[in-house]
């Protein structure tokens, strides 16, 4: 079996922000757009792996800009690296003053999801191959970022996460 | 100036699963969740300082148990620590299906805030004075917490999180 | 077979008024109000019983404060009595202004749910053992509030509505 | 100053219940219901006055025959009275099942409505002069169901109510 | 089988424009209402037929008085005539501020739908017998809009839609 | 000044088929996927124009291959051809089944919007300079477009419609 290309992955929406949508101050909640990250990077999930899929973490994700009512929200999302029977995506998220022709970055984030076969069970997932450097970067980082997801989880220990360890021993 | 209780800005929140918040397998869609965890923690903000806020940040969130159609979800937000106009909100998170009696953990996160004054500038929050067992161990991973999205977020060099390293490296 | 107490069926429900939520005087609308209070009760019901519940009936309900765009809606719905496979659940709803540290009674409300089996038809429901004075007060006058439905709905003659008949005779 | 007739105010009001409003037998909520018969309620309100209105109050309402998803929910909304500042208006609503071409009863109801000035301040309403026997009978009964709604919301005494006392000590 | 008549396919929706609903300019949003002509045609569709439907197509619409924020909208669907296994509703949209007592054209438009038998095949429709004047106008049109549909769609050569020809070389 | 290119107002969005926007066949309403092609192209024109835009008209849709609840739906909107104060966005729809990995054509479609300055009247829209084969077919074709609208509108007699009449009457 042959790997497939994180570019086949790629998922481009488009979002309006709408009234309902925006806290008292007139901006995006960041609810709703984690709303939206979560269903484009699902569905460049889905696009890999050809089966349904079910949200299995969420890293950090922090909020620099804050995005207008009447902006609309860019969110790029594509699969970074394979797990076994999970997958990581990486999200790119943009908002857009299209009065003012203004782009700016809003965040990045990861969401990971499980590959599901019919009964619901975990299933294995085609492997990656990343292509371009930054697809590269990605790629290496989902390590180090799945260790750490393990250490909050508890799932594994500080002292065994070696990737982790050595992201915050380098000086 | 005297500060607050956790207790105060206790924001208990029940939702209950409609079609439209589900997946194709009928389970809750991860990103919904988000969305109304992302009120609740905002209003326990708001509780706490008495002016609006905005998301900052949101840590990592693993999902255990998917909620089911129909079942209702149950969050339970908290202030767990100020840092000078920001505030850490802790989440705990149970689905329940009401046929069948059965209550069950889904997961747990924090959410940062920053509070904002009527020209939308950070401005300083109450002081917390956690009271219970719990609220001071949430008070004290607070810290630990906080220089790992700084880490992450590229605005504290891995060597200076103390904390952090602290706790990569203990035993 | 016990009976079950109130207590067991409470649920506490918070919601942030949106702006699609309010009129053209931002004010929240009343019949969003009523669909909340209608969520909150079902579950309290459900919790009751165990069992998938329909709405039956709504008892007068009048609106005191209007609750503003970006204020709190607290709900707290918690079962008074049953009748055999009907309940009548308690609904008090208070207003917060976060921003003012101010909370303020909203209204009051009675629904009535009928628990059904799984063929849709209505089902015994377990006794319930009023405790608090409160529980107490609310268990007796459900007996009154029953006979104005019937009364209302046709199904009972004036006459024969003692309770109620009292109520309204008492000088 | 001439007053208006009710059918000037009339709204007829055609939803189809989608899967988000219903319930896990697939039945319309009673609080999907009423949020769209307090909209029906709250323009025909609006239609007699002129000027925005707020609901006031709702009366028991008692839900007869389920409608199910996909079938067509029918709203009549005609304004029955007028008391100064305030509107009572009444409800019929049917349920459909296209495919069967089958319409049946769901329930009536009365919602209180108050005109606005634009300070919010209460402001009077337009008389009402009923014509059809049906409008007239509306008219009659709405002095008493006012007097209930005064003495369950404690603003009148039971012993004060007069039309409402003659209804249950009749015969 | 007998006809049936345009009348008894009627259908009225009443709506009112919500906030998002809106552009940012406080006007209903052209997408959000020819989702509710969607909804209103279809029901007028299916009380004709008696089975589901879905859209087959949308004529040119030309949207001519914006609807404000807090207005009303008002539909009205009625079948037009019937071909085969489909059917042309035509519908007609007014806004209303009920404050200014000031009702005003929108826009019209036709929809065509097919009716579907279980197995969601294409199914016959019961023959439509016009009665009104405007009704027999509407009827004789149907023709040359179905010539420009099909002409449109790639379906018929210009050359053999003789209504339509007629219709741009008169005079 | 310069014209702008097609290119330049792309707008790409991604959405998935939610039970909501489904009928009791499970495939996406009509009114649905026009809503949010009216966003797309909205998005689109405002790109081009730099100013906030309304829908002035919706031509002839067809709708070709229902798509079904959880299938993804794929919207392209482009700006083809610029008159005055008006422009005319073209739009492709996909659906997407992704489990099958299966992509199939549903729609195409044509919507114009009205560039509005701030007071709300139309403003001038910048120049568009097609580049590729297909976008000068598009700018082409937009004439023809234009007058059959202005012909069906009753804003120019048939006999005018010049560049129409040739289609009609080509060989």
């Amino acid at each position: 079996m042959t790997g497939k290309k994180p570019q086949d992955s790629l998922v481009i929406m488009t979002e309006l922000v709408l009234p309902n949508d925006t806290n008292t101050f007139g901006n995006l909640m960041g609810g709703r757009l984690m709303y939206w990250m979560d269903i484009a990077s699902a569905l460049a999930a889905m696009k890999h792996c050809g089966s349904p899929v079910v949200t299995a973490s969420v890293d950090n994700i922090s909020f620099e800009s804050p995005i207008r009512l009447g902006n609309v929200v860019h969110i790029e999302a594509k699969v970074t690296r394979v797990f076994n029977t999970s997958m990581e995506v990486h999200l790119k998220v943009w908002g857009e003053d299209a009065l003012q022709q203004y782009k700016y970055k809003s965040n990045e984030a990861y969401y990971t999801f499980v590959s599901l076969d019919p009964n619901g069970k975990p299933r294995s997932v085609p492997s990656l191959i990343p292509e371009s450097e930054e697809e590269h970067k990605l790629f290496d980082g989902a390590l180090r970022r799945r260790q750490l997801r393990l250490v909050l989880g508890g799932k594994m220990k500080p002292d065994d996460a070696t990737e982790l360890k050595a992201f915050f021993l380098k000086d």
